[in-house]
């Protein structure tokens, strides 16, 4: 079981691209990330530090401006405009390690539910059960174009869906009942039928039958986990989510919709402590405050100021010959809403901007550098201590640790951030149970 | 340059069922099939063993009966009654090995291109070049109503739209173009957006769009891999498959088939030097001949008379209860034809069934040792003077060595049969260029 001091720690990872713009080609990058050792050697050094897990996000097509071009994304090799299968890397961490969990995206609205349970409980085997699925339901039409469609569904029509596929892929993982496979070679029975089942009701309309061909997960069911701020996002979440990744600015943000979150899933008739809510932090390590600081610096001057403003103008779908560097944020992002895809994020560029006072050029800056993720700066002990006092103050569950640089961001917190919290216990021991649900005390 | 001398050798892997009906519960059968280890030591054997490819088939569903149930299926460890997600296990494969080839089968009826696209070039990446695609279109009811479909669309219509998806995904593979990624951190220019491209003239009906969120292939393009027995099949092949994995139970009919594939692909204006014809073969290898046949007989003795009888009912969606075991089994075939979603299959059964006048025991007992497939049984330079022999009268391009046994079919054929093509030179050893495509001499 985990102990309630433990701090659950998942690492995001999606390279070259991250949440700072210059990583590709930063000097303490490394460049092989089209090659498995990159994953592999990733993936040790976040079991090595304590990591409850490494999870892989992904989108469906390179992002596009707002004329429906992909040009600027690619010239600066923003985010997005390379993602690997994440399964297929989900399948070389699981290869690399013993007791790292491991989170895998696929998406609802483009793939069919026997293809996502299959291949996450092929996963769940082959890892001895330490597979998450991250459920997105995918937001932009580049996406949908990539996909066969022609734009991509409304928010509400996606999530209705998303509640179809999630509801029917725990049901094919529920196909075979526990002890289903019996290798009765005497008796010359390889699998009892009688424990192997179809979907029940299911009919013409449903979207799979069953059985699945294969028996149940090494741990009761891959863990599912999700994202989404918005109103129908967080419903979602609170229906099915038990990893909820969520991006707040603030401590006060993130205690915020911890509580909302924890308050809807007791609505929904759930133990909220069934449900870990996860926020995105990007932390600079160093070896001293300064150091730290020091580091934060030098990657700032590696930003051009017209070239930020152009990935700002980019991701907003604005015009960048329209863009004053000099006006206001806020005027800015209302004035190009829906552009991103994310509600939540939008939502989280104003209240900053406005807290802030930020004028486009402060904003471009802070979106370069961290997508305006929290960037907690200091020696090992003074980010443990924001990370305690986030946990002790209830406005997480754990963390999403978001690198800037991979993988000397990962290397630094692990050398650094996990020795130290593992000094003052607060980091989980590789339990007995290897499972992802075992380390995260989830009950199946 | 692959020598022409060379044998191309490809294993088939769909453990814990194979084409002998009681693999899962003979006593040398590894049962740690849901374990990662499993596929690993495999692919370390094949490469040992000079494999060119470690090959995955795939359905997407529990073979049923004629009622429609699983239940004979499941009971008896039928064929496809486990299936694994290929593609996990070619990541698996992948990170094991560093120059077995890798093929894995995605279903175009299924699966939109683009995820068929991105996950086969993130494996071909990842493996530095060694992936081949399978393409199947599926073939059964009981697929189509996993995958939510009702029925499974029929032959020419599946084909029609495996045309269209194999043009998006070879499309969606070439929309970087080579040097597209430049890295250059200087010049701020992470890939040069002249030389990324939408898929040509891809309008609102088009299956995609592009680009992929990957740059082109370590190979080129992952190898097209298919099989597919019927006229559409193989004028499908003649289209686009550079490996063609066929199944004949005779060297004329394997020399027939080779044949007219070749004539095919150049009236299709292809070198027909360009598509390797790869028959399917049994191997029971024994240190000696008389050995091997003592294997054999002693595969035979696990058989149970009513247990093959029932396996054959199922197979061809007969009343198990009907069966005439001393009527002929020609007729029997003949009243189930279209049963087992092959064409080519039943022409076999057929073929065979008349030309030694099989009783449907007789039938029943060679269906349940392999399917038919050829079993050349012998010591390792009986076997290989066979395999010699297909290659040098024109029968094959090489093979698609099928076990019985996981491991120990494949462990034998290794150290004894390999080993003796070795000596022969007729092995082909591991290439300076470890591209699939470098190992076969394919062009790209």
């Amino acid at each position: 079981m985990r102990s309630s001091a433990d701090i659950p720690l998942v690492a995001m990872v999606n390279p070259p691209t991250s949440q700072y713009s210059e990583n590709w080609r930063h000097p303490l990058a490394r460049t092989d990330w089209l090659d498995a050792r990159f994953y592999a050697d990733l993936a040790r050094t976040l079991e090595r530090g304590g990591f409850a897990m490494m999870f892989m996000p992904d989108a469906l097509a390179i992002p596009e401006d707002g004329a429906g071009s992909y040009a600027t994304t690619v010239r600066t090799g923003g985010k997005g405009t390379i993602y690997l299968d994440p399964v297929v890397v989900a399948s070389v961490v699981a290869a690399s390690t013993t007791h790292l969990g491991i989170g895998a995206t696929m998406s609802t609205t483009f793939l069919p539910p026997y293809a996502i349970a299959r291949t996450m409980l092929t996963l769940d085997h082959l890892s001895g059960g330490r597979m998450a699925w991250n459920v997105v339901t995918s937001t932009t039409d580049a996406e949908a174009r990539n996909m066969g469609m022609d734009a991509i569904p409304g928010k509400v029509e996606r999530y209705d869906h998303a509640d179809q596929v999630v509801r029917t892929v725990l049901d094919l993982w529920a196909t075979w009942a526990p002890g289903a496979l019996t290798l009765d070679g005497d008796a010359r029975v390889f699998a009892d039928p009688n424990l192997v089942s179809r979907i029940p009701d299911s009919d013409g309309q449903a979207l799979s039958r069953g059985p699945l061909t294969l028996p149940r997960s090494p741990q009761g069911r891959p863990v599912l986990m999700q994202a989404g701020a918005s109103e129908r996002g967080r419903a979602f979440a609170a229906q099915w989510a038990e990893l909820v990744f969520v991006v707040a600015d603030s401590p006060d943000a993130m205690r915020a919709i911890r509580t909302d979150l924890r308050e809807r899933a007791a609505a929904a008739g759930r133990d909220p402590d069934g449900m870990l809510v996860l926020p995105a932090v990007q932390p600079v390590v160093g070896a001293t405050d300064e150091g730290a600081r020091n580091r934060l610096a030098e990657m700032e001057s590696f930003l051009d100021e017209d070239e930020v403003l152009t990935i700002l103008a980019r991701l907003l779908h604005a015009d960048p010959a329209e863009l004053d560097s000099d006006g206001d944020a806020v005027t800015l992002i209302e004035a190009h809403r829906g552009s991103t895809g994310s509600d939540g994020f939008e939502e989280m560029l104003i209240r900053a901007s406005r807290a802030e006072g930020l004028t486009v050029r402060d904003l471009a800056v802070r979106q370069a550098m961290s997508q305006l993720k929290p960037q907690p700066t200091g020696s090992p002990a003074t980010v443990a201590d924001y990370l305690c006092d986030l946990m002790d103050s209830g406005a997480a569950d754990g963390f999403v640790i978001m690198p800037s640089l991979y993988p000397s961001s990962i290397e630094d917190f692990v050398d650094g951030v996990s020795a130290e919290l593992r000094r003052r216990d607060r980091l989980p021991k590789n339990p007995e149970n290897r499972t992802l649900r075992g380390r995260l005390g989830l009950p199946v």
